[in-house]
């Protein structure tokens, strides 16, 4: 015979006189004992937390200035070794909404990464999607499976689940640069896996290629091999290069002052990091794209379920989000809660508001659950 | 001019000597009192949390014995009316290792629901998805879209995003059956609508049929209607009556005694409730599936990403999740925590262990993070 | 060295005073000659044939009178014995318009097949697809990859490329039907394989169950079996049975006359076979449905890229298509050429008009060239 | 009442003494009377023609040298007019063993196309799916729905259905290219619209730009606009140019030459042109790649469904189509039936063999007929 649920309860349930509650008495009392005893709650104590007209988000819109990150993260650079255990000189942004926990959103994670000259980064692998980007500096190379990929301003390094990863610094300055994952979403939904790898990688796999072979593989417009045909759920292009980016962007502002449709609204350009062999998103978790608003121009108005980063690439602008409002610039970071409304506007005396985002926005695609909604300026 | 993070900060860091992680010095706390300031973790004090080998669930293996689930609905359905607000008379399931909330998994709620003789549950919508199983009784009409669909023992109605719906009970026995949500991974990735209907449906609309429209238009195998040809994220058949799924299950095991391949393992059928239109799960963040075990026959033994609610339908047997072990009869519910091993045995002096299962999988699977491991027994 | 072709030119070519072509001259005579020795065709002599503003075909619009296909098919069964070579006694539609050829429509194979009492036809396996429909009759089983398929009226037996098969007639009775498979297209596309099987199945593979493996597995409204996921090109189902098919067309009257959605246009349901694994067409290359009119009801007139075969399965009726017009009744055959418009009247003195149809549409929708319109009456 | 098949029989039938064939009787002689009159053909009579053993083309392996096409079509230049009706100065290959109609595969168009100094080809617009590849010269532009599209050696500029096109030649000399489209698999399953455009454009729309418009917005190696984020059946980038063709090919041979998994089989490069919505061929009914084989390296040889049309782009060397054997240079097309095994060697003193390749793959794979086989060598 077994005895079951030998525990204290955590249920704690309280009898109030609220609107959609039953009136407190002895005997609802007595009732929200048994629920505890139980392991039970009813729904009419919960349901304005759990069902809400639309979504109000736990998480905060919060603003990090780089400025502070760097500072902070030289200082560790400077007394917290990188090595095993640690795995990697990762700080994270907290969101203020949730609690203390290195989450920028529910299911976000994103860090600002560190590394000193001749450091390296173990290998590891994780199910976690990872990715890279850089908003200034260059130096360190990212050994995803034995390609080494170069990291300099403006590239967008994506590495799917589970594929090894070591980092080393080949100069003499440090680098830094921001990792984003879905480390909070695999936490909550408990699906992750991770695997140690070798400590410290050959000298020669420590190559300082221009390309990495994915690039030389891939890395050509419209064009697959014909030796790699399979639909991949991650993409397999290592590296996305700042200059294809700010190429595509230059275009579609060039075709909106031609008088052709291009943009995503006027003085609003933007591109998709995407998948070749399929076209969709980079990462099956994460959405990333670069925008870009010209002198004085400003988004529209938009509200979507899930909840994005954004980081300031380039140029000075006005960001609204819900209730805040912040002047940004170079390298700063903030957060989008669900449902909340976001605006940018570049300012009129820089020729552009650069804005690089990534977003949960794929999982909810995935399941059907995504919604967004413009709203009148 | 604005004025940033002017709110406490929920960060609290402790330097610690700990394995991975740096020494304790005073350069150190230095350095996590700025953290906290800028709202920042550092990954090397929370990897062992986000990062684990493999997953290790905050949630418990637990099992509710369904007789006192019934004791304390029927109490509250003396005492605690139905209607607007509190919408309804729903008591979930509170796993032990989630802090008192009513989730019975980290993604998914389960609840038994109780209507008493003549009683309505209001009109309302939401973009939850949801079921209904029946696991005894009868007399309850669910009314969705206008459609009305009876509810008998074995039933399954599965009821996809923002499909208007209310329940009125046309007997004089209260009756019971039990909802499955995904409320809590909709609140945890802030994704949730809701909206109130018509306070009471207009008597004719809780007409009494044997099988709703749905059915007669859905409910024949291989069948399309040919005015209906979308695709169709969510399954447009309101019921999968017991007749059929007892029906399929019985000649998956009589087609192995013959010597066939059917069955999942030998002598444990199942079926998958799924989506005509498309041939995949009834709802796109819920699987629900129906298991057989004939006398004494025993499942091999599956960890797998992501969690599920059994409830027996029928019979008895032995069940074993991670270091837990139960004998479990009719109506009785437990939880498989995510990546826990899970067994389960028929008696062998009972026809057949009959377990209704759902689970988040379909998440997981849309976004490319399944994984499943048989252990070897 | 080689020596290139040094066979005949097929290429005739002649100088005409035609619009969109240039003038006759000597000059353009020896340029004809020259593309006739190279193997070369101007476009402007074969634009009107080959780009016409929209589908003109060279199949008719014909009848098949099925009293006379049975007559023939009789005769046949008395002098030409079924075996191995011939493989089966199936005698094909031959359209008028296409050559002589057994070719019911450009792409489309329609036969009527006979099998004697006790007659066995023997085992092979191709890759066209292939279905059995029955109008009248019952005794043969088809026995596909080893699993007994009972024939009964009513019942649609699809048959998925590269599977074995084999016929035998069980009865005292001779036994017609009618093949459908995608012959002419795979002829004309040259993708065809064949391979012979045994000449004679065990006897005791001549089981007679009621039904088949298959659907024993499969035939269960929106359940699939756990132990089969896979997303099948072709259905797995060998049989729908009348029984399903009359009940899910009578449903879709009888909604409609409660007042609600669910046949085509007033008086005209239409089900879909459909492939379970995926809510497909049962076959990648062929589109099966049974459509009901009820008496005095017509069709919308429709025409639409591709063709199709229908059989009458009880009532009679009237048939346009085109400029042709019939009067219809049981087991009667007719062809849909490609654009051309299509009307079904059911008579008044009939409770209903019963159309099988099979077409080509899906390749059409594969390579996304599918176009239908609907004819103002 | 109405009276059918009032037209002589195209049904010819013999009774002959054959292999699975019935011997010749007088009952026979008149079944087959019968057959006749009532349009039928019965299997036995065409079983070896219409389910061979595996595919057996009616077409040839067939040689077109590049030297006499262009002198034809430079004759046809200077005697046949470009204009409405005609439409344009396109001269079709006819495979010698397809009866003289242009149509170089049973499914595929290939056509020189040729236009003199300033001339304009019409606009039009057709559901064919078409491109240009273009071997040698430069100086034409297509203009696709408005867009001006550059051509160039080297250039290949698919067109999917339905978009209005026209041609203009802005320079002083001769300008020849290949067309490829579906026409014969369009013409022959009867799926075909036409519509004729403007005469001329107007002369702003004959601007000369270097790149496309599509291609300014498309050709970005990984990056989508977010303004167009459609899954497209065809690809929305106009022109794939050399210059990127050559640099992946390039990068292949040079990475197998490091040591890295990259070509198809050594010394055999290959890239697919491919649609970026997607990541899946340009063209619903058209696969087009471009092959180079480095000096003196031979591919695998290999038979395959379906047929494929190719065109030396530079190098030179031998090619092998079932039992033909070719020395090709440059511009130099011919044709590999289906299930003909081909095999193409560069000769050892060219650099590289260059073969652009185009083919009806995609159909085949739409409706899962496809098949490959590697021979041993």
């Amino acid at each position: 015979m077994n005895v079951i649920n030998a525990i204290p309860s955590p249920v704690r349930l309280k009898a109030i006189s609220a609107p959609g509650q039953p009136e407190p008495t002895p005997a609802l009392e007595q009732l929200y004992r048994g629920f505890e005893r139980e392991m039970l709650v009813p729904l009419w104590t919960e349901i304005g937390d759990l069902m809400p007209v639309n979504p109000k988000s736990r998480a905060s819109a919060h603003l990090w200035h780089w400025d502070a990150l760097v500072q902070l993260a030289d200082e560790a650079g400077r007394i917290v070794p990188v090595g095993r255990g640690g795995e990697r000189r990762a700080i994270a942004l907290a969101n203020p909404g949730l609690g203390g926990r290195p989450f920028a959103t529910p299911t976000l994670w994103a860090a600002i990464q560190y590394l000193m000259p001749g450091e390296n980064a173990p290998e590891h692998r994780h199910t976690q999607h990872a990715f890279r980007f850089v908003v200034e500096g260059e130096g360190v190379w990212t050994v995803v499976n034995g390609d080494s990929v170069r990291m300099s301003r403006g590239d967008f390094l994506p590495q799917g689940a589970w594929a090894w990863h070591a980092h080393h610094n080949a100069t003499t300055q440090p680098m830094a640069w921001i990792d984003g994952l879905d480390i909070p979403f695999a936490h909550y939904t408990e699906s992750q896996f991770f695997e140690t790898g070798r400590d410290t990688l050959d000298p020669g796999e420590y190559i300082k290629p221009d390309l990495s072979r994915s690039e030389r593989l891939w890395a050509h417009p419209g064009l697959r091999p014909v030796s790699r045909l399979e639909d991949l759920p991650v993409t397999p292009m290592l590296a996305y290069r700042w200059q294809d980016t700010d190429r595509a962007l230059n275009e579609q502002l060039t075709l909106e002052a031609e008088g052709y449709e291009a943009t995503l609204s006027p003085g609003h350009a933007a591109v998709r990091y995407s998948n070749p062999t399929n076209g969709r998103d980079v990462l099956p978790t994460m959405r990333c794209e670069m925008h870009r608003l010209r002198a004085g121009a400003q988004s529209r108005t938009k509200r979507e379920v899930g909840s994005s980063v954004f980081q300031v690439f380039d140029g000075a602008g006005l960001v609204t989000v819900g209730e805040r409002q912040w002047n940004v610039r170079r390298g700063d970071l903030f957060v989008v809660p669900s449902w909340q409304p976001f605006t940018a506007t570049c300012d009129a005396d820089h020729a552009s508001l650069d804005l690089f985002r990534f977003s949960d926005t794929p999982i909810f695609e995935a399941v059907h659950a995504y919604r967004e909604q413009f709203d009148a300026q």
